[in-house]
């Protein structure tokens, strides 16, 4: 477990916009960036009321002078401060339609950023998240945390070297409860602003999670997308929001790709599962056991490849992603700071003034988070003409 | 475990068509039947092919002057035998294609059937054997046999009665791999006939196992369907009909139905999975693992229904349906033979001259037969074109 | 699957000892033993109650004059029958206290015996029905049903092949929850009878269910006994026998082998869960979940051998064991049936006058039911004399 | 998530002894003592080898003046800074012979203690603790991590509160397989020490995991021994110390306890899984899986309790061991967390000069130390008396 940053031989330097209280995921930010002890949390903007933005602080263990009433009065007198002390980096963990505004701030700024998903608030605002990144040099991950458990790159690493053969078909479902009922009508915080459509925007579910689903096929796969055919509903009434949402993808190669997200099935929690169908072996995971992983081959014996950072099986890099040996679960908090992990890798690289890797990165980046908002907006846009086939080719899309 | 047939006294007579050499459902029909003691099998024609027919009587321990050469001729010199020893059913596991005619001809003589499913070559044959059926009296039953399972009928009666509220989305899954391979180009008997249009009918993968899946959602949930967009493949390259499909189906209350059926998921063996939601409570039962059920209700323990015939929370159809005290697995045969034993129920009542229920049957009967192959047909029609919405409602569907 | 009985070309003809009303394993003989068409059920003494004997026969489908009073009567009267008419067998499925004067009657008679578990009231009796069967010359089969399992005996076959390596471990748990309660208290007749010194013997839950742990064990891994240190216990006040027990045993070649047993463990069913230990590899199966067994090795993919009669990892045996292809799952009553199939084979030798094999069978025999009551004789001694170590070779016991 | 330390208004500060690279558990704790944000790792005596201990310090963002050579050094150096600077507690993640020296430094000088298990190198030793932590007034847990898992927790306060009923049956086993081959002769650092009788103590797997598996039955369970017969094994051979164990605990109210042990089990990774029967109800939990727990009682569904902070099912305490919403996996990291947290919480209640509870604490502390010594004196006592009845109650433990 490295904790220095090399040559850089310093910790990184963190602001958090969001995490104020009632906030779920910025407290999961501020673990999981410094889970490896290779950043430290000085700066903040926590809230978008300066006084509970300050009033959050101690808790974070954040100096009253850099606990900031705003995230561009952050931005601009941390730029002020001496090199050797001014942030890294921003994690933006605030609802939806803020992220953008916050990230280009920094971005402008030349401050790397870690971004909540989904990325923007729509499509166009993404588009204009890739110019500002390309324009900026800065590192930019976007938070799908999924993609960070060890199995998950072992699945994409296996995938990639063609162990599976040709991938043919993908059935990725992402099954919550929470919002079985009208959540949003009492004081819940999480349910109000994901449920209203001008904080969370055009999509709820297939926001919320769908997004993640889509990501996680496209991240094991590399499988690129045709076009789809989009399902949304709200099932509880007087919801603005889809609250249960499948789409049937068509890609490139010819396969069949299914998603499907609710937020309406009771008792289910968190329960993110992919099926991979290829040529020549077939796998399958589920986030909610996240250590082990299936594989299967007609005429084996199917296997289970558990998270094991010593056995011959794993990819190197599955293996770098592990903290524990085999056995001693890793779970939820360990993905997402293999997120945050490999994005520092970047950020010491640029902060060394070295190149860096942009597009195909091992951490989700700008162009899988801007492929995220296209697959929400064709998706909206399809289920609103009755599940007509949209295109869902992004150019810059990574392949 | 009842034995005798009540007040009839005497076992059932059994004719099997199909079962030759080769075939695999024929005799697990044979073995259902007679599992519970109330039939006995005295007849067959058991292959198209007469000389192959009368060669394997002995296998079945049929005499040889009841091992005819044909259907027509089976069922002519049986109704020629005295009242007191001539067959009471026929069992049709014959390929796809030639269960009408046998089917009709039985049907035209007054003998009860029980039928393989898909129920017909196409939906035309299967209006046909609608009336053919209700011309006749007699009974008929088609082996959807996954109905059969004791905590499916549990399933059933818990959503009938409204313990899991208003049904919204139901996701039915059957997934094998068994097909990944051109099978058909090989000597493999089960797989050439299955890939054959002119012996399976219009559909393959959504014939044979899609068709099962459909049949366990609106079993389970009596849900009615409106309408369905289905998206059919053939994985396999030069594979005749599909090897894997989809279909989204709109329900009448507004509930969204999904259905996928693979056959080149490797390493899958006969995956069946249902997840059915409702307003109060959601449930999953999976036919490889078919002796539990999850029924989940948030902020509750999740819940594993056993089949345990001795439990209170059982109902007493599916206290009924099991043979074996809890722990005890039960599991194929069982399930199979609890489609005949409920179809026995209604021979009896019949050879009794009672009334017996025709439409809300337990064992699936010609309507669900029927409903199938609409099914099928629609999906195929919706998938040829591009997965258009096609109308689901078959005014004769059970509700 | 065969259906008659080679070149014998009739089927065997059964006679049924217990299966009264309130029996739970009559019924299970009687089912298991037709399943493969290769045994008719045509006598009986049901019930050791003349006329519930009687009463009951009509649910078997047993002539009238072919039900009888008593064994003895039967015995008698059946070997008056001509040759082509008289049983072939007798299957006892009475309270263990009976089973020896039935057996015996059977065996001077030259009738062969499938014998229910705890073969024999007590440890004497055993060693006088293996003289019984040695001079008999008869067939005689002990239902220890697990063996039947396709799986325990791919496992078997496996770990006497040498592909384990060397068996160092073993823990063989048998854990159930029906007599939580004082069951027999009420009117339960199995719970009457289990519970009762005078017909069940002197264990409870070790004769009942320990002696099926032990024996698979042994099944499994033919690893051979030195001595036993034992502890039993009434956990429910006042009950005559032990509902909860735990030996250890030291095997011959230094490996440690861990029996429990429990009938008071809450909720739980019928739960015989083994792992084995081996030098090169390990496995582990259960019976609830019957068609998968799990086999690790280090460095390895854990791997789950799931019953599939087509697949190259299958043993024959285990493969000729299976009636179902992979993924229709086959249970309890399949397993039972395969240690009456495996019977069958030698009792149609006999019939032919042929040789067959009397110690290293497939299904359980004579010296297996002897060594699971020395294993209960033991284990009863040293429990009361305070977990003292006694010696477990018994020397007839296979190995 | 709570992240200051109350009115105490401060992080508290740390030392870790041990650490050094190859170490494994030195980490755990570095990671574990920092996740809540309560604490700071400020000084070290990294490794027994001065050189390497200061080498080791960068890793640990420790500064190079309170990177110390020796644990002795460190602690006198710590008094002499300013209260305000100076170490609160250490952290002892050394092997076991050098626990108990280490310890006592830190308590004689007023330090508090986390210790890792076995907390000493005998139970004479373990003795001299219990006074030294007495005499000291200082906080002093031991790390027996498993207890740190919100749903044991929520397990321990379901059964001390009585809704399992009586408890009759514990079946605690921790299986591993890392030790299968001799890795002792290779240079694995782990391997070495934790076979060296001189480093380990008296026993190995008994030491080493089987304490973990006895202080898990009886922090879940509260039960008290009376006698314990145990079997000792090196099954690797030429291995110093014992690889596989087995014990056998007779309880005060006469239940019965079994603890198995083994590192030699193919492909067990860290398989730590307890059993509990009580009278009224029974429950598992198996440590890989660590976010649900099955309870069962008969007549009813089973029901798995998930990890859910917001189920109403959750007893307070269990819900504040939580950090993740259910669905969102916590695991190994965040249950050693909860053994720091808790402690914490003493912590600061001592530095306020304030009362703080040392017996029936949340987190194990040194009575439960001492016991889990005991057991291991005794187990090996036992063995080597060939499984003689030894006494098991340590009159200190917390009942």
């Amino acid at each position: 477990m490295e904790t220095t940053n090399g040559s850089l031989n310093r910790k990184l330097r963190m602001a958090l916009c969001g995490g104020g209280q009632g906030s779920f995921i910025g407290r999961v930010h501020a673990t999981a960036a410094v889970l490896d002890n290779r950043a430290a949390l000085v700066a903040g903007a926590l809230s978008s009321n300066p006084e509970k933005a300050k009033a959050s602080a101690p808790a974070y263990d954040i100096s009253e002078e850099r606990a900031y009433g705003s995230y561009d009065e952050m931005v601009e007198k941390e730029m002020k401060l001496p090199e050797g002390e001014r942030i890294d980096f921003v994690s933006v963990a605030t609802p939806n339609h803020t992220h953008f505004p916050i990230a280009k701030c920094a971005l402008e700024a030349g401050i790397n950023v870690i971004c909540d998903k989904p990325m923007t608030f729509d499509f166009a605002q993404a588009e204009e998240m890739v110019a500002a990144v390309e324009k900026s040099g800065a590192v930019f991950a976007v938070s799908h945390n999924y993609t960070g458990y060890p199995l998950v790159r072992q699945a994409r690493e296996m995938i990639l070297s063609g162990e599976l053969g040709e991938i043919q078909a993908i059935r990725s479902n992402y099954i919550q409860g929470w919002l079985r009922t009208k959540l949003e009508d009492s004081d819940q915080k999480q349910a109000a602003w994901r449920t209203d459509p001008s904080k969370s925007g055009a999509a709820g579910a297939f926001g919320d999670i769908g997004t993640h689903a889509y990501n996680l096929g496209r991240y094991m796969t590399g499988l690129f997308p045709e076009e789809v055919s989009c399902h949304l509903k709200s099932m509880v009434e007087g919801r603005a929001l889809d609250d249960y949402g499948h789409a049937v993808i068509r890609m490139e190669n010819g396969g069949l790709m299914t998603v499907t997200a609710s937020q309406i099935s009771h008792g289910r929690e968190n329960d993110l599962f992919i099926e991979v169908d290829g040529t020549k072996k077939a796998l399958q995971w589920k986030q909610e056991n996240p250590n082990e992983m299936i594989v299967r081959e007609n005429g084996q014996p199917h296997k289970i490849y558990t998270r094991d950072p010593n056995a011959p099986f794993m990819t190197p890099l599955a293996a770098s992603s592990c903290r524990l040996p085999a056995g001693h679960p890793e779970a939820f908090f360990e993905a997402f700071a293999n997120v945050y992990r490999f994005a520092y890798d970047a950020m010491v690289l640029r902060a060394e003034g070295k190149e860096f890797e942009k597009k195909d990165t091992i951490y989700p980046n700008v162009y899988d988070g801007a492929e995220g908002m296209y697959f929400i907006q064709q998706c909206v846009a399809s289920s609103k003409e009755n599940g007509a086939w949209l295109p869902m080719k992004y150019e810059k899309a990574r392949r």
